[in-house]
């Protein structure tokens, strides 16, 4: 399941019943990619977690301390994903949480997803998902634990047999894939969607943003498939390029296999495998 | 914390940290009153799991299996309240489900709520909770463990030292208070908000549908304001008449009394208690 587990610092992997994680998904996560022992972008996640704590009204854990444990656990893995939940304490039943309640840090190491070059050359193919997100301007772009629709999002990919999905809201506008953070080209120019009412701010999302000029605006359906290019990121995938979307092809511009190899050249663990290897 | 926990049929009280539970809040939950050792509404209880099951594609326990554990845990308790998780089972990180996973059972026992004489007599004091549901339609009316959105209104609650509050949905449209439903009644008639788009369908608000004529429809907060009287249902406090809207006061109408009444007399264990016991 897991290569190895802290939890408030402890080798421990069980959680009690009584969590409020479990019976209400009051907390938040992160999912980090370690490279050489290192959390890669680990500036963006704590600031990710920070957003989220102030969101939900969390404690949040002192940075270097958190870190410390991040690095203790993830020593010796050359390459490997963390997943770090932090979830709200408290006693007893009730939605209500406790004033000032300390947050749990569940850390937990997982092997890293194989990335086969065929799919950053190529690119995936992903459809239309007819889930739709919920609006909730108080949840978007923070990373809670309450990931339901994306779950049900996902089981759509899983029974179309495609790699992922596009996913929009109830106000119609593309927000995002099921699991990643959606980008296009047209006319040489980049767009991602603002996430406002729902969505996750990722990490890679943040790398990008501040790597090239990109216009962050609300995004139709139509505006998507008229796109020279359309790629999706993930701070465990990287930079994604879409092949297709249902009937509509699209290509790898120059442009976005410079900002792939950019990318790689930067975080050596988000390169894909030579096809040999896979 | 709890009074004892019984995880797929086992005396244990540890999650494992790679519980979808705790990683998407991947499951459904029930609040199920005990009254002598037995579920009450557990025929209600079982059908909205079931209802949920279904629209998270989870397999559903068989049902006896499920009682008999419910009872297990519950015999020798007069009077307490039975937290019952239903969670996806999975290995790995993801949030695809794995097709045909079997759902844990997740069954603790805690103390049932108080339930002074004089909040049923005189009823409580509510407030307008300024955070809105998200309208959902895949989710709506189940009770899944996705429950940030309860978690932030009820805080807003306890911040304004109210005991709870009145949510509407984005539309402005009044759902439910933050664990409870809502009824009115209006020109002698009642009303209870539809739930097709968010909030929880109560198992005690069924017991009310069953035995009153109540229209489902859509209520604003100026039809709630101008009500004659305003309530909640909840399956461990049951039938709760509000007393003060903020500035607005309302009375407990002879309909509300009588159905008050009925509730007390067909479960015993929703009886307040008198005040010279509190």
């Amino acid at each position: 399941m897991n290569l190895g587990v802290l939890m408030d610092g402890e080798r421990s992997s069980r959680l009690d019943v009584d969590s409020r994680g479990l019976n209400y998904g009051d907390g938040l996560f992160e999912t980090i990619l370690i490279e050489q022992g290192q959390p890669v972008w680990w500036g963006e996640h704590f600031a990710r977690l920070r957003r989220g704590a102030l969101a939900l009204g969390m404690q949040l854990p002192d940075a270097d301390g958190l870190l410390g444990e991040v690095c203790a656990l993830a020593q010796g893995h050359e390459r490997a994903v963390l997943k770090l939940c932090l979830v709200r304490d408290g006693a007893g039943r009730g939605y209500a949480p406790a004033p000032g309640a300390r947050s749990q840090r569940i850390l937990s190491l997982h092997l890293a997803p194989l990335l086969p070059m065929a799919q950053y050359r190529d690119g995936i193919e992903v459809r239309w998902c007819s889930m739709q997100w919920s609006q909730q301007p108080r949840l978007a772009g923070i990373k809670h634990l309450n990931r339901l629709e994306n779950v049900l999002a996902r089981a759509e990919c899983e029974q179309a047999g495609v790699a992922e999905g596009l996913v929009c809201d109830s106000s119609g506008q593309v927000v995002s894939a099921t699991g990643a953070n959606l980008f296009v080209q047209r006319r040489g120019k980049l767009f991602t969607p603002p996430l406002r009412e729902s969505g996750i701010a990722g990490v890679c999302r943040d790398w990008i943003l501040s790597r090239m000029h990109v216009e962050i605006r609300e995004l139709y359906p139509v505006e998507v498939l008229r796109a020279e290019a359309v790629f999706l990121s993930n701070c465990v995938r990287g930079i994604m390029p879409v092949k297709r979307i249902e009937q509509r092809q699209f290509r790898v511009t120059p442009l976005l296999a410079g900002l792939m190899a950019q990318l790689w050249h930067e975080v050596p663990a988000l390169t894909p495998l030579p096809e040999t290897v896979v």
